[in-house]
């Protein structure tokens, strides 16, 4: 026990690196799980995409602490100026740290990668938290395959380059039985709907996803040919999710 | 009032599918959240891969109900026997129904897609809800890209093929700058580990997340060169997803 100690002073064992998911938005009806808040509740020390977002999804999960005995340092916008080398060694000398991005799962369409990254390289272990991803809950409910599916971020905005995009992702659907998944700003989500139907085949199933846990939640999936031009109504301020699949119909497996 | 009423004796209106994730494992520290725990006491009809597991996850939330008292449907093994079909009819009839997977995310490395599609053609809403995804979870804990990822299920068996397709994805995700997910069979996964170590470029990141949620979390990334080969002991018997990525560093989005 005595040369625990002495170890215990002489070097702390290092802390670990909570991945941290957060609401998708401010009137979701997700809630944390009891072991999610019990780590959200044991941290003082965070790093988050923008400080003032995470201290209020923080606030929102009734922590046992006051706001000021914590510490929630910011991502620079650009560059690295020495704010997560600073996070990264409070977590070499003991302390555990979580990770927040704006909202869902950090590092998913999100930033967070480097911040792992770097955890690695210092030893550090990383700990992924459960919580909802727009991603996987529009999958969830595409009836599309989830056996092989692909994320592909932003597409190109313009409306010519756009087709071609999407009929280049239909093909590899349709030839590797994949189900592609996109997003877009929300202020282009109606023209993404309308390139979207005009584009893709007649016996292409294809998925929009918006407001997902949110009170204001719709999501659709069926054949183009089955899509009328305004199903789901406006989507010019909602996040949206998009997915299409041009594989064989879904299976067992 | 005597109108609705009436209509509402002639003519329930549809209830919805929902979609629920259930933990990845007995010793899970996942419990559901709130909204999931409400949702999952108020429904008394299920569809699930197995029933006696279902009843199993089910009984651990400390549902408000005896046993006796839901209906839980199994998914036949092979084909459609009316079982889908039953259930998708209970739901237009008015009752609320959930599904579940033996595991994690339904629809997503697992069955549920085909009850998904089969309730959008019945005009039945479809209701994801948040859970635990191993796929998500190693992906927000590998450090590699989240902007544009690939979850490609089972490689080939085959060790000289596996090398083949390892080659290829590996390809795929410097040109692509795309993050590949796959999964195998944990008796095999001490022989995946070894052929990726020894196939894939030296610069070339990877990761390895057994266990995810599990009691025995074990997770580690970083590029070829950095690895042992037995750095995360045996995983003969662990559930485990694999991570590569092949393009530019993690940046900021």
């Amino acid at each position: 026990m005595a040369i625990f100690t002495q170890q215990k002073m002489s070097k702390m064992p290092a802390g670990k690196l909570y991945m941290i998911p957060s609401a998708l938005s401010e009137h979701s009806v997700y809630t944390p799980g009891r072991h999610e808040l019990e780590v959200i509740h044991s941290l003082r020390l965070f790093l988050a995409e923008r400080a003032k977002t995470a201290r209020h999804y923080i606030a929102t999960t009734l922590p046992p602490y006051k706001q000021q005995e914590i510490d929630v340092l910011e991502l620079p916008k650009h560059g690295d100026d020495g704010t997560v080398k600073d996070f990264i060694k409070k977590i070499q000398s003991g302390k555990n740290g979580g990770f927040l991005s704006e909202a869902g799962c950090p590092g998913i369409a999100d930033p967070g990668a480097e911040v792992v990254s770097q955890a690695y390289s210092a030893g550090i272990e990383v700990v992924p938290l459960v919580g909802p991803s727009s991603i996987l809950l529009a999958l969830m409910a595409s009836g599309m395959s989830g056996q092989h599916f692909c994320f592909k971020g932003y597409l190109p905005q313009d409306k010519t380059k756009l087709a071609q995009v999407l009929v280049s992702m239909e093909a590899e659907s349709a030839r590797t039985d994949c189900t592609q998944i996109w997003i877009e700003t929300p202020y282009r989500n109606n023209a993404m709907r309308e390139v979207c139907l005009k584009t893709l085949k007649a016996g292409t199933r294809f998925c929009i996803a918006a407001n997902l846990t949110g009170p204001q939640e719709r999501i659709f999936s069926a054949k183009i040919k089955n899509w009328q031009p305004t199903k789901l109504g406006d989507l010019q301020k909602t996040p949206a999710i998009f997915l299409m699949y041009a594989g064989s119909e879904p299976t067992r497996q």
